[in-house]
Order: structure tokens, then sequence, then C-alpha cells
């Protein structure tokens, strides 16, 4: 399997995904003369979009960087890349439950959207932290030649600390709804920067080898 | 017709098929405070997503490694693959019905929906099997040389074994729908394990043109 | 502009559009039990997806099999494909009404969408009759040299011919709906034929530069 | 990051948002026997179709003309990109509110369409503000060389022209909405316009690096 194709297959999944997103605006139904108040109090919908919007660029741009330090792939990196593609196309779901329920304002409701989302969250960024383990036993796989311990040295621990933040938010959310709302915020945010520091290793940090240079030039 | 841009329009047909399987995910009509129960009672929808996402998942990697032998295709391939696009994007219609039919439980509507998606995995089956055919005879299409035979004898019988066990599902659906469904599954299953040993035949036994070993590197 | 973008992004359209077709399929109404009958009372649904389906697919290998012969695009190209593209998206909708009235068995309701139908096959027509005038004005844009005024003297009375096939066959719906449909159907056939025809010319009859054949072998 | 992903990416997103438009097409409820009458009353949704094509058709056009001129991206290219797809797919939903409120009739609703229409487009052309200042100010991320100034006092208004078109457009929308209503249109057909003129600019005035070049021959 050549690694262009898989990631093209990924970056179409991604694309179609964050863009299909836009099908949770409807129009409502309002009384005529009174859809500008129908629409803000669809300010949720709106808000569940950016926050899943940002989410999955960032994931998107996650992927992005961390798959341009592969060379090759193999059935085991193509199984995990699946699932990952799988718990992200899980996202559109609590995001359309997350929108309603805080239109609804019912508070047992919104605290099943808001662990609906946090487990969905904690399942992408398992799924990271099984890539890079996989990925750092393999280091056949990867461009990096030296370098790789101290690459991973750098991020390893990112996917674990997600997932603790969403475990937490997860917890959290039975005792309060918006501490745990601001918890699942803080982890989307947090993977945003991580991605930052990242792409930031990925380029000063470590040499590369033929391929993916030869094209950035 | 550049093999390449074959597979990008029907790499993109399997993104766009994959990911629009969350649209079957609706929010349920609940009474406020009950949208735990509502979502547990959705369960049949989240297992029909995860086998469905897993068969197009493996339908993707098995066309993906198969199109990679070839090194140019010719009007034929192009109609056998347009049909085979058509008999994939069928899924997603049994995919619904499978699960609402678990949802409201009558069994002669299980029945037709197993049915029905015996069918589309029967139809799905017999494109693969007309399309190795072809190739087979057709061997100037392919980047094999002496190792062809070989190629073919390891996975001629794939698609045919495939055929037989969806059309022993259609038959013993008939007289168990969970005997059927179990079939169903296993074929499915069958698939992702075909295709690993696929794609370990085509790295490990065959010597490839310069095509695609080039880009592997 | 590059003309490998122009490809991949009308690629994208086509396999978007092929793929969307599918959510036509809606679960339907019915009573406990009665799963089988609903469900063969949406034949005409399955009857216009793969009529659809044949058609768009068709038309795809056209756009992609011309588009091989540019060895670059301009802004007029860029804007004459953004009306093609604009036009094939319309099939989606008739496809829908066409199933419907067949559906609702109501004449005067399945005149009107086999002519919205039929309307939009024609433009789809002329585009492609309004592109290939524009490409013979503008040999500069072609990887042929001495062959092209043959290889039009082949081709350019395909969209001609069509454009009429379609006339005629909204004349024809006024009269008798089922001789109007069938022009219709064999509008779409004559695309399908005319496409081997055209892929043939390109692959035997002609020299092309030198980007298509260094990617083709 | 490869600029060449990046776009590919990008492309996705266009291609399946300017598709899923024609999901705003809904087969409408009829009296058997006046569908015909049923879909005249749905002009404004054709009509709103054609704007918002042409729209997302020249945004595309424009993106990637523009992204040509790029040899490299970084992380602030990225993140500028994301937030201008996301401003990009915010169209779809003011489409459909514009098709709804100009079949219910009621000023006041069409008002409010209108100007949600508006402020999508006004933030549309802020993102180009945005990057088209950000590029200028990074001339090592562009293929051009002495050229570069040129190039942006030719350009360097057109996203402020923009801006202040839709500003005008939202205020003239409370005094008459169909003046407001001409603005916006004509807002449209200037990025038409300039885009046009963008194409020329590039391939006329500018002489390019390797990359771009290479390819356009």
């Amino acid at each position: 399997m050549k690694i262009d194709r898989m990631q093209a297959f990924s970056d179409g999944v991604y694309a179609i995904l964050i863009t299909i997103l836009v099908l949770d605006f409807k129009v409502p139904d309002y009384q005529a003369g009174h859809l500008l108040l129908a629409l803000f109090k669809q300010w949720p919908t709106m808000f569940a979009y950016i926050i899943s919007f940002l989410y999955i660029g960032t994931i998107w741009l996650f992927h992005h960087d961390f798959f341009q330090t592969l060379k090759k792939t193999n059935a085991s990196v193509n199984v995990i890349n699946l699932v990952m593609l799988f718990s992200v196309t899980l996202i559109d779901f609590p995001t359309a439950l997350v929108a309603n329920t805080l239109i609804s304002k019912n508070s047992a409701d919104m605290q099943v959207a808001f662990i609906y989302y946090d487990f969905v969250a904690l399942f992408i960024s398992f799924t990271f932290a099984w890539l890079y383990t996989y990925v750092r036993k393999h280091p056949e796989l990867t461009t990096m030649k030296a370098n790789q311990k101290r690459f991973y040295a750098a991020i390893k621990y990112d996917p674990v600390r997600s997932v603790s933040i969403y475990g937490v938010a997860i917890l959290m959310t039975f005792i309060s709804i918006w501490v745990g709302a601001m918890l699942l915020l803080a982890g989307i945010i947090y993977h945003f920067i991580a991605y930052l520091r990242l792409s930031y290793s990925i380029r000063h940090v470590f040499i590369f080898g033929e391929g993916p240079d030869r094209r950035n030039k």
C-alpha cells in the first residue's frame, strides 16, 4: 500500500466529515416574521459546529503531519488508521446531541450528550496513542533516523494527556455539567496547542529522508 | 485513462460512502430527561454502523491493493470498476434497514433486511470475481510477470468463497434469522482475513514493475 | 491553473454526486411485517438510481478521457467546466422526482418529472458541445498535433446528437410518456456507447504529447 | 506540511460543499397532478442554488490560483486556511434560509436571511484579506521574487472592496431588502470578475519558480 494513497483516502474522510457537519443546520420551524428569534435559539448548533470544526480540523492537521514522518505503511498501520477514522466519524452525532440538549436545556440529557462526546474524544486520543506506540516500535516505517527517540520523547505523552483530560471530564460531568463541559473544551484546545508543538518539532528538530523533503522545497 | 485517476475517483467514492454512513445516526425522539434510554434503544444503529464501516473499509483496502498490481486500465476495467462501485454504494440502505428492523424487532422484516444485505454482499463479491477473472485473462494490464499464475492460484477462489458464504447465508435466513446473521458477519470477517492474506501475497511473494515500487520506497 | 488540480476537483464533484444519490433510498413507512411489500413498491427508486448512476458514471468517464487530451487550461475552460459541473449536479433532483412520480403514478406529474430530467440532460450535452467547440478553436491547449482535426471529425457531432435526442424526448413526452421515457433511456445508453468510441479514438488513433503518455505506461 | 496535500484537502472541502448544496432541493409536498405548479413555487431554491454555486465555484478558483503562488506552508497559513474553509462552509445554511424566506415572502424574515448571507460573505472576504496580508509579509512562502510587490499592488484591495460591498449591503438591507439583495449579488459577481483579473495577473505578469511552472507546460 502506497502511503500517498492512504493519506489521500484519509484526507477525503476528514474533508467530508468536516463539511457534512453543516447539515446539522436546519431551517427552524418558525412563525412568519420571527425567523431572527428562531435563529438565536439555535445558538448551540453554531457553538457545537465551531467546536467540532476546530476539533476535526486539528485532528486532520495532526494526522497529516504525523503521516508525513512515515515512508511506508503496512497492514497493521492500515488497520489502526481505519479504527482512527472510525473514531473520528463518530464526532458528528454527539455534536448534534450536544446542540439539541443545550436547546432543550434538560440537565440529565445534557450530561448524557457531553459524556457521549467525551467518550468519542477519549476513543480518538486512544487511537492516536496506539498509533504512536506502534510506530515507535517499528522505526523501519519512518523517515527519521537517530532523531526518532528525541521526537517521541517530545510527543509521546500527548495522547495519554488527552485521554486523562477526557477521563476527568467524564467524571466531573457527573458532579457539574459546566465544569465537565469546560474540561472537554480544554481538551480540544489542548489538541490544537499540541498540534502546533508537533508541527514545530517536525519542522525544526528532525532530519527527514528524501521523500517528503523533496516535495517540501 | 490513467490508472492513478481511476483509483483517485474510486477512493473518493469509498471515502464518501464510509463517511455518510454516519448520517444514519439521527437524534431520537425522546421525552426530556430520557435521552440515555433513547440512545440505548438505538444500539442496532451503532452495531450496523460498525459492521458496515468495517466492511467498506475492508473492500477499500482490497480494491486498493488489487489496483496496485495493475499498470494500466482499459474501457472494460473501467466498466467493471463502475459496476463494483455501484454494488458497494448499495450497502448504505440495507445498513439502515437492518438497524431499523432490529429496533422494531419484527422477525419477517428482519429476515427481509438481512437478505437484502446478503444480496448486496453477494453482488459485491461477484464483481470482485468478475474483475479477478478479467485481469487474469489480460496479463498485459498487470505489473506482475512470471508470478502472476502463482498470485492468482493463491487468491482466485476468495470471491467464489465469499459468494458461497452469502448464498448460504440467504438460504439459512429463511430457517433461522440468527444463523443467517452470523453467516453474514462471518462473511465480512472472512473478507477482512482475506485482505490480510492478499496484502501479504502482494508484498512478499511477487516482484513488481517499476511503477508502484518506485513510490513505495 | 494546473490541469491536474482542476481534474481532481471535478473528480471530487463526480464522486460525491454519484455517491449521495444513495441518500434517495429512505426507510419506507411500513406496517410491522410488511417491509418486503414496502420495498417492492420502491422499485422506481432503484430503477432511477441505476439509470442516474450509469449516467453520471458515463459523464465522468467522458470528462476524464477528454481532459486527458488537454495539456493546460485557462480561465474560459475553467468557467465552462464549472458550468458543466453545475449542470451535472442538477441530475440528483429529477432522479428523485422521476422515482416519486413513478410511485404515485399520476401521468401529469410523471410528464413533468421526465421533462425536467430531459432538460437537465439536454443542458449537460450542451455544455459538452460548448467545451468541444472551444477546445477545437484553441488547439494550443491540447496535446494533439496533426491528428486533432481527425479526432474532432470523429466526435464533434456526439453532443449535437445527444441534444437532438433529448429535444425529441421532450416533445414526445407530451404525446406519450413511455415513448419519451424510452428516448431518455436511449440518450443515456447512447452516451455510454459514445464514451466507448471516444475512449477507442483517444487510445488507438492519436499520438499524445509527453504528459499523459509518460504516465500511461 | 506539504502544500500539495493542503490544497487537496481544501479542494475536497470545496467539492463536497458545492455538491451537497443540491440536498436543498427536496421533493415538494404537492397534490397529485400539481407537481409542475409546486416546482415553479420552488424557484427561489433554484435561484439561491445558482448564486451559491457560482459563489463557491469562484472562491475555489480564487483559492486555487492563490495557493499556486505559494511554494510552502506553515502552521499560520494552515490555521488561516482552516478558518477560511470554516467561513465558506457557512454559506450552505443562509442559502437555504434565503430560498425559504423568498418562498414564504415575509419581509422581516427575508431581511434576516439576506443579512445572514451578507455576514457570511463578509467573513469570507475578511479571511482572504487576512491571508493576503499574511503572505505579503512572508515572501519566503511564495514562488514570486521581485514581482511580488507589483502582484500585491494589483490585488491587495480586492478583499477590502468585497468587505465594503457586503458591509454596505447589510446597511442597505435595513432600508430596502431589494437594494440590499442587489448589492449582495453585485458582490458575488465582483468576486467572479476579480478572479478573472487575478488569474490574468498570475499568468501574464509574474515569473514563477520551478514548481508550478514545470507542471503548467
